[in-house]
């Protein structure tokens, strides 16, 4: 085993400097960093499900099914990034949000029952109900939004 | 469903300029955050392990599986973001990426298969085997970096 730890140790060190982050405790920094990557990758698939939605772009229930299905296994990795020592970390969240937390992490956990639900809603493929679903959904995004991001 | 789609509408706009992508077609520089969202939220997954394995956290089996399962969750989500026409955003992705599509697509694929079967190694609780696969995985990304990435 020594062997393997080593090497394994070399390729890890030169992943995390490339990375930018330690790697035995996140920096605050890269505590922002990366629940901002996992909310932007939320953001970017619940972007094309609001598209067909909305009648932008064609609805197309197998896609709309798939980008739930990422939407509801990304959600539930949000809450980590949100880490008692980054919030003073320059970032677009309010600084009532940790003095809320449990507040916060009833809203975390609707949003994975919301997300959850959409993606097994989706799977029944019901166009309607997908729409219905999302729209409850969003609303769970904004809300929190309202209360814990600053305005943008 | 008029009443509906009008609400939902509102509400999936309000969350796609604050996300500040467009919701019908992702901008270039989206396709970019997208990715290097994905990525460092793997980074995120994957430093933990590696501090783990490195001895420079406590090994905890149960820990290392969650974080192995993110990682298998999150690697399949990361092709997506290299949208032909993110080929000239600002990015640390070397142009060739884009001449060499399907081996890139090929490294892709063996990183999925690498990150499910450390997800599925790390099941079994044999912190020897986890590591090991650990480091496999790792020379998975080191190897594409190495390639498709500008030295940082």
């Amino acid at each position: 085993m020594k062997n393997t730890k080593k090497l394994t140790g070399i390729a890890v060190a030169g992943l995390t400097l490339a990375a930018g982050f330690a790697a035995a405790a996140p920096k605050p920094e890269d505590s922002v960093e990366y629940r901002q990557g996992v909310l932007f990758a939320m953001g970017w698939n619940v972007g094309e499900m609001g598209a067909m939605v909305k009648g932008d772009a064609p609805f197309d229930a197998q896609r709309f099914a798939f980008l739930a299905e990422r939407t509801a296994k990304l959600s539930p990795m949000v809450l980590e990034g949100f880490r008692p020592d980054s919030k003073g970390a320059k970032s677009h969240a309010r600084s009532r949000l940790w003095d809320n937390m449990d507040d916060f992490e009833k809203r975390m956990k609707t949003l994975e029952e919301a997300t959850q639900k959409l993606a097994t809603v989706a799977q029944g493929g019901d166009e309607g109900a997908m729409k219905k679903q999302f729209g409850e959904t969003v609303q769970v995004c904004k809300k929190c939004h309202d209360e814990y991001r600053e305005k943008m």
